[in-house]
């Protein structure tokens, strides 16, 4: 029989680096092939993060180049700001270190895991040590690290420590080793794709075993870093309002609640006082446990405006997912949303959403989800993730759109959620948990464009319709007009201009009649165009009424041009004296939009 | 603009309590409802795991406590072999701290982070400390802890410390006070209902707000734990084998890898040095980074029996499954499966599955999913499970079942995996993680048991259409028998004896002639029967062949019995001098299958 005393010799502390390298699954590091894709997005997550906080363009490159039957050799390089050398070693080789882990405001890494667990995992499946080079201004020289991580205490073990000679002026690289496969190139690729996408402002340069890919930024403008901001009342627990009771330098309860909270002015923080029962002037000291659980029931209890999340979020934009969209897949309808801010237990957070249709989607099979998280492209884990749960939940077939559980057919779905703390469950970041605000939120935003969906797909079956009905009705035209013309004896009538009509195109017709030529163009179409007319015929035309804007002669034949602006229903039209025939032409509408009569 | 020095001030170290109390949703404290119930989980995984190291039959006893508004009180108890007093600080106030992080065998608890985890929790969210009673034997006293965690460090603050008088001789009792709510009461009993369903051995009582259940062991065998084994050569990593090298009390290499090894041998051993160029004699200390190379990838390449399975690993059993299910449910069909054992990534581990039909079961909607993972019920996240998945990828409509997804109607699967390190998604260990070889099995073992229900479904569906014939035939024999007594002027046969074999059910029939009454009982249905035949009427019966095994008369009137087994297709029959009619009923077969006829 085992006893306690037994037991209590097993019992011991367990590192962080060993309790990840343990459950490496965890960090996104369950096999080789996905170990290259989640080093690259942790390296370039933090590139960005970086260049953003740095207010620098990012240039990044990013290389994956084969070393060995089965190993890899992966580097990422930033112009960020660089790291101090003081630092390096704990940025890269200890777990649960970073910068933003205490902000409250979006940001892509958050952590502090991430970039450490690669070197973990680079030296767990090749036994090398991480390459960092880092240099912080021209003024300062660039520092070479060789260094892992001492997993059983979870500290930096620095191998080599060098100044080099480095062609960038500040800037971070890192290179590791992997037992690894490229299977999922594609998979990698649609990520810094997607990347590029919603970071436009991003220069990204990849070379794979060789081969080079540029996503070439499109915007020199500097994405504005999110702001940091305190606490929001109706975001804290009690342990937390306890710590900070703690540790604040105000001494007077009402200096800490205005000092200490988001949105707690002067006003707020005596109502939250006197809910509580306590003097707004009370010494912080005389505030003990009991009168700590009243302030926290005040502090809920009184109305807050909500945090100021403009500050602290920093959504895609509407235009920038539209355009982003459009440019990738040349879509017949797509619209974007980006709803206002919410927060979920006082953590602000904004939803955005687009829908695509048509276009280069795949007219078959399910819909193309884009799941974001703080502008970062989500690529495992779909199913786990309630982005995906959110939009199966929507009744797509009353918005026209086939549905087995995800919408069906050419659509695009994009959600993007952005928070001072997005909720994901687990460390590696790859699906976003169920949260009933953020649910709902996403719910609202998809339902919205659901409708605007609607609306498009209705009109186009209506036209379509409408353009069904009217070939039925020109199928038989030309033989009831040939009966007719037989009944009163009379040569059979030129009809394309009623056809034009019924089509719904534009008609241009150039008749002649008793020596004069007469022009005419009806705009049947159902939006406005703008046209220019070319008439090339062997008459002079002069007087014509309007004149030509420009008119030219060449070995006896005369060429014309007039532009001219039509609404729908508008019509134009020129006259002069001639024998007419020659060439009649309109730019300005598609091909299968016109039709042009010459008689 | 933000530089590297601005940044470095930012830098620091997150101490894993306030990574966890940050991300708390990712060990199962994302809401208050759900608070309640991972703390009574973590609690009673602990009892479970240390009565079984201890060869103790668990007595464990779980109350919640209303105590305000939105106030609990939880308290677990156990009889396990308690734990020392110097490590009962750092067990419950210090996350990744415990005994069986390191070992290589099946538990409950792994990561020593849950009840300490659940400590940080009520800390949070009601400010109040943990309050731990522990006492390891009859000789000691019980010692009684008040305890918090410092978040900012993740080491332990006792409160208060005393002996006590406690009426344990041993075991372990953790109280905790939580916000939070009852809402999901059902889920929690079902939680303990489960677990006492594959933890035949344990007793767990329960109390919620004054109510108590008891769930009663039903079988008085200590479960044997499992042992631990060394690490096996395929699962083994080059940065793990590096940490083995460095920390061997052995100098030579031969006698390193005998010794470190789960089933290497001296065979084995010369052939992996052999296979790695390496002498069998090496010193440890000359293997160099580049001979550990060689070593690890000889390591992967030698043919190495499996893993000793069955002693680190413990199956539930199929028969356990099976009554436990049956006891739940009363199913029409229930079968169970365990799978050899088998590896991934060097850890050893078996699947095992159950599938019901009909009985209690909902005849509508999606089959009812029951998960479990060593021996613990997973009740949270049964969409992000890879079991879940293996369930809906099973094509069921192949085995008679409907399916959309998850195979609907009346039928239950139950899977569970067992292994040294289950690979949950998360660290709240709701659901498995897609592991290749494990998904495999589970498909494998559900195919199995599907064709079992194909087999039982179709000897039904024929059962079904035989007594559907059957019925279209009794129900026109009176017609024709009526006929034909009209036709042949004899009066209407008695049917129901026909009707019996027929309908193949158990026909008795008594019938008196010349002065000799005979009771014959006829065995048409598919089973053998055991029965007792009563018959009672004025007949003394006295001769009657055979003889009754009981008789007796009251006021003129005789009982008798018999006792007799009768084969499907079997006969029995009696006869004595008498008058007939009375009584005649046959028990040991249900009402519905039987006939009995007097005439």
């Amino acid at each position: 029989m085992v006893i306690a005393e037994d037991l209590a010799k097993q019992q011991k502390s367990i590192s962080v680096a060993e309790f990840f390298e343990k459950n490496k699954h965890l960090l996104g590091f369950d096999s080789p092939v996905r170990g290259i894709i989640t080093t690259i997005k942790e390296a370039v997550d933090n590139a960005l993060d970086a260049c953003e906080e740095a207010e620098v363009l990012p240039d990044i490159f990013v290389s994956v180049r084969k070393i060995g039957p089965e190993a890899y050799r992966v580097a990422v390089e930033d112009n960020g700001p660089g790291i101090v050398p003081e630092n390096v070693p704990y940025v890269f080789g200890k777990l649960l270190y970073g910068s933003r882990f205490h902000q409250i405001r979006q940001s892509r890494g958050q952590q502090g895991i991430g970039i450490s667990a690669a070197v973990l995992y680079a030296q767990l499946t090749t036994g090398t040590p991480a390459v960092v080079v880092s240099r912080t201004s021209a003024k300062s020289t660039a520092h070479r690290f060789s260094l892992m991580i001492r997993t059983e205490t979870n500290e930096p073990d620095v191998l080599e420590h060098e100044e080099i000679a480095w062609d960038r002026t500040h800037g971070t690289r890192i290179e590791l080793e992997f037992r690894s496969s490229l299977a999922a190139k594609k998979r990698l690729l649609d990520y810094l794709k997607y990347t590029s996408v919603v970071n436009p402002h991003a220069r990204i340069r990849v070379e794979i075993d060789g081969e080079a890919t540029t996503f070439e930024r499109v915007s020199d403008e500097v994405i504005r870093s999110p702001q940091a901001i305190r606490p929001h009342p109706h975001g804290i627990e009690l342990g937390t309002l306890k710590r900070m009771a703690a540790s604040t330098p105000e001494t007077k309860l009402g200096d800490f609640l205005v000092d200490s909270f988001s949105r707690v002015g002067k006003k707020t923080a005596e109502e939250i006082a006197a809910t509580a029962g306590l003097p707004i002037g009370a010494r912080m000291g005389d505030v003990g446990a009991e009168a700590q659980k009243a302030l926290l029931a005040a502090m809920q209890a009184v109305h807050v405006p909500a945090p100021p999340m403009s500050q602290c979020l920093s959504p895609i934009g509407e235009d920038l997912i539209t355009q982003g969209l459009d440019k990738e897949f040349q879509l017949d309808f797509v619209k974007a949303r980006t709803r206002p801010p919410s927060v979920f237990s006082g953590h602000p957070f904004v939803v955005e959403a687009a829908i695509g249709y048509g276009g280069k989607l795949d007219a078959e099979g399910t819909a193309q989800v884009m799941r974001f998280a703080n502008r970062v492209p989500l690529i495992y884990q779909q199913g786990a993730c309630a982005i995906t749960a959110r939009i199966a939940g929507v009744n797509w077939k009353s918005y026209g759109v086939s549905q087995s559980g995800l919408p069906t057919g050419p659509v695009l779905v994009l959600v993007h959620v952005a928070s001072t703390n997005v909720p994901f469950t687990s460390e590696s970041k790859d699906a976003v948990a169920s949260i009933p605000e953020i649910e709902k939120e996403i719910t609202l935003v998809l339902q919205d464009l659901g409708r605007e969906l609607k609306t498009y797909l209705s009109r186009r079956d209506r036209n379509r319709q409408q353009e069904d009905r009217a070939r039925a009705v020109c199928a038989v035209m030309p033989a009831i007009a040939e009966k007719v013309a037989e009944i009163v004896e009379r040569p059979v009538p030129d009809i394309s201009a009623i056809e034009g009509r019924i089509m719904r195109r534009l008609v241009a017709r150039k008749s002649v009649r008793d020596g004069w030529v007469q022009i005419t163009v009806q705009n049947h179409t159902d939006r406005e165009v703008v046209l220019t007319i070319y008439d090339i015929s062997t008459d002079a035309a002069e007087g014509a009424e309007p004149a030509p804007e420009f008119s030219s002669e060449l070995d006896g034949e005369f060429t014309r041009l007039w532009n001219c602006a039509l609404p729908p229903g508008g019509g134009w039209e020129v006259a002069y004296p001639g024998r007419g025939g020659g060439m009649l032409d309109v730019r300005g509408v598609e091909e299968s939009r016109k039709v042009v009569v010459i008689i």
